[in-house]
């Protein structure tokens, strides 16, 4: 079978998604977990058409060695919150741009959840997918120090970037 | 223990609702199917608290006779698409009006389905209640000719006391 | 005369749409009902611009045999909610997306109804459009074990193929 | 029989309305109209409960002498956009404010009309029904030079009264 | 000097819009006017950049037998509300779709003015440039039985065409 | 005659708003100019009710002495943009909330102006009407250096009853 | 000083609030953290009033040994955004209520993150900042077997006592 | 070092953006401040990748001799509201237009700013660019007569434009 992307044998993150088609913005996450040398696994896993495999990903998440799990869903998004439900492991929820509400019926899907299960919401389409991956290292980073001196630097040189390219003369 | 309501003993209908506090819009679809005379159960089902029963509930309905589904809930309102990922019989989503964004959050959250599982979604709040009741006696009536009989009638006198009050005089 | 598309000749569903510019979603409901063997008629009958002509589709519906009413209209769209005025039969109402506002405004003139008249709204576009499809099997389903069969074989199928795409390797 | 609110004999205004309870709205246009004395009538017509006396007024209104249909209604707010298909004399659209979603649905579903069907939609709630008072006594202003007058000291006095009451001192 | 759209000599009907850029909309007015055969004259006149001219253009308006306004702008839409504000004329404003927010912004600036100063407003785009020249007609129609004649005879032709295109067989 | 307000003699600002009952918010920039003791005379000046005051307060405003503009107004929110078409000094725009749509047609009315004529818009409501007060200081600080220190000052008082509240022991 | 609430002494999670009156949203988080029996400390640091604060807060927080930041703010909110702009940390972002929008701005201000900077977001309102509380405790449970079990025994009570109100007889 | 526009060395305006990919839509800025020959000075300044030397910017504006700050942000937009709540300029907002959700998040993050802190917002995208420059010449005028004049005389080629396109014959 051929892998269209590479899975480490050890995930600390779970990435899944609701759709194959959700994976272009989902691939924003594992770039920042690849250059954060973070171990994940990345699945296809949907609360509407495989609802029980859903619910088994979540039961058996954190006692795999898991611990965050990256959920992105389009449209009526339920993947999120519905994994959420089925583990007390942190779920982020990545609203992927829907074809005719720009994600705005993704973002509120996934960030309106009721007191009692938190879904933590990060930005609709690639931008969140890429803040998803650098949450799941900042939640890493709380008892992780290589993780967090890994993060510090990926800030930094990110700072150092934008200033450069801001540097116009006087 | 104390009932809150009237439930008959061989329901056609299951009503559920994510919370107790759903109970105030979703007694409308009650009111109606008691006025049509359509035998329902009602229960509280959490998508997100009771995960579980919820899964059950939808996989068992079928088999208990239950012929529609009519599911009530607010903000990221996940029961109605959920409980129709886990069963063939129509389900009639009332997206419940929610305390900051006037259940467009609900009605998102329920409407924008997948392609693949619908839901059968009705107007936020009691309207949209009162409307989910009437619906799925409109789904009975498709093979039951009292029930057919008895919303036509429903129908003609709601048209007689709207063209009564409507009679101002010339 | 030439014809656009297949027209079973004892038809269980009627599909209508406001405008011929409306098949291109409307086709989604047709593909699901052929793939699900269900016989459907197809007709463009504009609330607006045939508005007798539509009131006469929705009075004679029931005694033709249509046992679901698939209505299709974008904007102002006042198709599905006046079919559903003129008759007890169960309308699906498909909200076209609109070239102005994505569908929003579609979708709102469709689900909001007034108490007294539901229309069982699906999503925007043609993933509401499919969905119409299975929700009107769904619906037929009800008194039906051949449609129930095709149903679950249906989900089954769909299931599969995405477990299937899932299966990334470890 | 008691009469709510006065009717003149000769109404050149049709003004009609989906449900008593938009009455209070409503009144805003009757009360311009009075004070403008331009004769009207006043009737509950629904385009979902009353659809029949919907078109029989629409199709009788222009013989009737009516030049001018103002249609309030809320939500899914078909009213005017139906009357307007079944006359060619102008159709003032008020959306009344919904109790979900403050009157969005209302003002969408009524002034999104397709192309061929045009209904002049006002603001949302009182402050559009007093408007559309006034647009019908423009629109009969011109053939009328009695109304343009009477429309012309209307505005002035408006005019004066703002003036006066921004008169604050230096 | 180069004419770019037909001007009428005695013009019963005043289009303006407040760019150049919005002439592409506006243009299914003049349409529309050209088939009823009614006079209109066409020319931009912006709320912001032209304002004197502006007043002006409404102040004089009624004496120079125009009998309809139409006003098309985009964005932060005052032209259709301030020459309303000059002239007790009947003014149909168009909003222009807008490049960033769809003409949502259009629409609001334009259909929800205060009590006392009112402006039929039409749908957003072309589909309501169209019903504004169709709404002047039908303004024009209260006074006048040719014009009452031609806009039924458009109506049929339109009916027709529907009808014509539905007829898919059975 | 009575005052309502105090109005300074040499008004370096002037307020505006489109009616008296914008009074209670616009009276928040009122405060905040007393407090930095900077001089203004505030009016009920209507763009659609006295279009032409409006216009020639505009036009004078500047030989007047007058070096900020603050104007109010709420639903299809004229004022603001109106008078910045005839006038080059700064316009500040504050957003009345309305009583349907929250503001958010107040806010799109007045933000949404097109290239060549700008208006300085600040939040809905009453913070918006402090803050315009606290703008119109901002850009008379920058020829002003006794502004420049009151506002300084204010700030400065700011921060510190902030951080006093804040203080909530260890 | 009178001290508001409860402050422990070696606080795991640092809760900020941009004004003393988001304490009644923010007190759900506290409420929370008490039940799980989680050390936090609260402050009113403000992003725009005391930007400096804010700044050394969120730069010493995690040598001062908080793991996570939970930040209420709404409006324009900037707190999240610019405390997560400043830290490694998991930020929490929690949308408080707005006046005139709902928080509908709030939420977008703080969920909408460029690539690079992530705030964790939840529901708008004391929803919201009971689940910031539970999120909080779900990061610190990725490494703290006690925290786990609580946050289980959390979970199994709140669908314990789902499940009894559910259970309606039959 | 290569320069990408040009930068003037005594510079009245400072423009600064969260991002280089804002730099289309600043030049608009930059384009009009050309054309009325006001000196300005344009930087890529991130609120979220480069806070501290936001700070420092917003801290040295006013001694280095800037008068008015353009800050142009996306998406969750906190540069301007940052910016401001370090200096007492007058600090101007364009709200950049975001991928996903049009500018709406851009413009809601930067004009509902709380109390205390002003932004003066302009419209989303090129057109509020342009007009920021506008604005901040607006500012400048107030205590410079040059710039009065070129303004008014930039205003009245605008209107002879218009002017010019408009006159259609007759």
């Amino acid at each position: 079978m051929e892998r269209i992307y590479e899975i480490s044998s050890k995930p600390l993150v779970g990435i899944i998604m609701g759709s194959k088609s959700d994976l272009e913005t989902m691939q924003e996450s594992m770039k920042v977990l690849d250059e954060l040398q973070i171990s994940y696994e990345a699945h296809v896993v949907s609360a509407h058409r495989t609802p029980d495999k859903m619910f088994e990903y979540a039961e058996l998440a954190r006692e795999r060695g898991i611990k965050v799990i990256i959920a992105g869903a389009g449209g009526a998004a339920h993947l999120p919150g519905m994994v959420a439900a089925k583990t007390t492991l942190p779920v982020i929820g990545v609203p992927v741009q829907s074809r005719t509400l720009n994600g705005i019926d993704s973002l509120l899907s996934i960030v309106q959840m009721p007191g009692g299960i938190p879904v933590a919401t990060v930005a609709i389409g690639k931008a969140g997918a890429k803040n998803a991956g650098l949450l799941a290292a900042s939640i890493l980073s709380t008892s992780n120090a290589t993780i967090t001196k890994k993060l510090d630097e990926y800030r930094e040189e990110m700072t150092e970037s934008v200033l450069k390219e801001s540097d116009l003369g006087e």
